[in-house]
């Protein structure tokens, strides 16, 4: 029987800290080629303007398969809507059976885009972070600190946006969880202060330039999610001593290493998977002095490996993978 | 709010006998240009062995998108389980909300599957037929009679299929509902009696030859749904006066036009979309002396119509097109 599951019991059924651990492994499954994620469906819409994004997947020999629709209609707020919406479907990989609707508005995908950067700061940040930078102040910058809370143990902010309003509302709804945030009136006064960074804006041109960046600083690249967008030049990621990616394909069709590229900057030889990494096959950093840089991009195994958590969550079966 | 529906529901809102036209429709708008049908996603699992097929897409201007995924699972009989299941996800193509989930376990897409072999029958069977030839004694082969009904005034049947017992079933159940239907020993019987023809079997090896049709005889072709399957010879859809298909980059992908083309029997530019004889644009059958193929694989188009006629009975709504 289909099990169906609205946004406030997925919420409630779902500690955002304890899928970190299990997105990272579906990074290694991931790198490791123990995943069917074919390239993503797209929709696009012009009036009014809109992209949805639909993706599916399995890990081979599981127990189930996922099926992902995304959405972001960006004439919503005027409507006093979100821009963003989705759900998940998870299937019997044996039969077909539809388990399962997670009907989570887009929770699910904000909560597992927050863990992916909690996994690359684990093994990218340098050993003392003195203070966590945030560039970008919407919904994923919560998300983004939120995530990082169990893995790293530094506690001041420094937070911009380009719209200053945005940040100090930020301010002061991270402060109250029990962060140090306070407001930087650049994204380089943010570098200046920062060895962990996190970009998570929507920019179609870079924030950061090789300049502004120290000696041992680590930054996860969140905003890039089509093609068009950058949030650090192609010399950051040239002057990184190591660029991790969550996928090679997907980095290089539109991610930040697609203009990187595009400029003569990097190839996908000169690039890690961050299953790699998790799964050790890759050092990762190696010194405190490594420039790093994560350029996340978002993969379907992410989807697949939240949806069948809050499953076991939420029925008490096992819709984990079924290894032989 | 997302509202949800099970099978019985949708089974008691919607008569197959009204999607007819609408099919037509979408036909019609698919070959015009006005539907959005990106290529159908897939996974293919190997033990047990299935596959799921993504199937998404929307009319251009129109008020919803339709997202469905549709599966097969071999070995599901051995459990008690129907081969396929499906369901079908309708959204608000101006925000992105998911208005309904349709869990008609795969219904829908047989009825619109019946459906396109109505409007085949309508557009290209001669003006008078005597008998209706049915090759295949399955599912499909029961929701094509009945599709069949309000279109063809005809009710003599001769059906055949590979196991004997299955004919017997499939007339003594249609001889049931009204059909006059006897067995047929092989298709061949079938061709030399019948000038409406529909093969709807899981044939990997032609059943019919050129040399078996009658002047006059107009065969639907639904059985090829994926690479390797075949239920006409190549030299069929040679000798045919008219070869249509409900699409053409399908059809020459994996329906009956594949192996024909491979044959050097047909090229696409020997064939005519359906919607384009539905539109007049073609003048489609001609004379009672030709023979005419239609060769249907199935498009996202008939998903989109039939969501959206069976979520307007059940909620009073619109979803249709919008016209602009």
């Amino acid at each position: 029987m289909t099990r169906i599951f609205d946004e406030e019991t997925i919420r409630s059924a779902l500690d955002p800290a304890e899928i970190v651990a299990p997105i990272a492994r579906g990074f290694a499954d991931y790198t490791a080629g123990r995943v069917d994620v074919p390239p993503v469906g797209l929709l696009h819409f012009e009036d009014p303007p809109g992209d949805v994004h639909i993706k599916y997947g399995r890990v081979v020999g599981g127990d189930t398969y996922v099926v992902k629709v995304a959405s972001g209609f960006y004439d919503n707020p005027s409507r006093g809507l979100p821009v963003s919406d989705g759900s998940m479907l998870l299937y019997d990989a044996a039969t077909g059976e539809l388990l399962a609707i997670l009907l989570d508005r887009g929770w699910l995908t904000e909560v597992r885009t927050g863990a992916a950067g909690a996994v690359a700061a684990q093994h990218l940040a340098p050993a003392a972070v003195e203070s966590i930078g945030m560039l970008g102040a919407g919904v994923q910058g919560r998300f983004q600190l939120r995530a990082l809370a169990p893995v790293v143990a530094c506690r001041r902010v420094l937070a911009w946006s380009r719209d200053p309003g945005r940040a100090a509302e930020y301010a002061a709804e991270l402060s109250a969880e029990g962060w140090e945030v306070d407001v930087a009136a650049t994204p380089q006064a943010v570098a200046a202060e920062c060895s962990l960074i996190v970009t998570a804006t929507p920019a179609r041109a870079p924030l950061l330039q090789a300049g502004d960046i120290r000696p041992g600083t680590h930054i996860t690249a969140m905003g890039s999610d089509s093609v068009g967008k950058q949030e650090l030049d192609a010399d950051v990621l040239a002057a990184a001593d190591l660029v991790v990616v969550d996928s090679t394909s997907q980095a290089f069709h539109h991610g930040e290493c697609a203009p990187a590229h595009e400029a003569g900057a990097i190839t996908p030889a000169d690039v890690v998977e961050l299953g790699a990494v998790v799964a050790g096959t890759h050092p990762g950093r190696t010194s405190d002095e490594q420039i790093t840089v994560a350029d996340l991009t978002g993969v379907a195994v992410q989807d697949l490996v939240i949806a069948e958590a809050v499953y076991r969550r939420l029925t008490g079966r096992s819709g984990g993978p079924r290894r032989r």
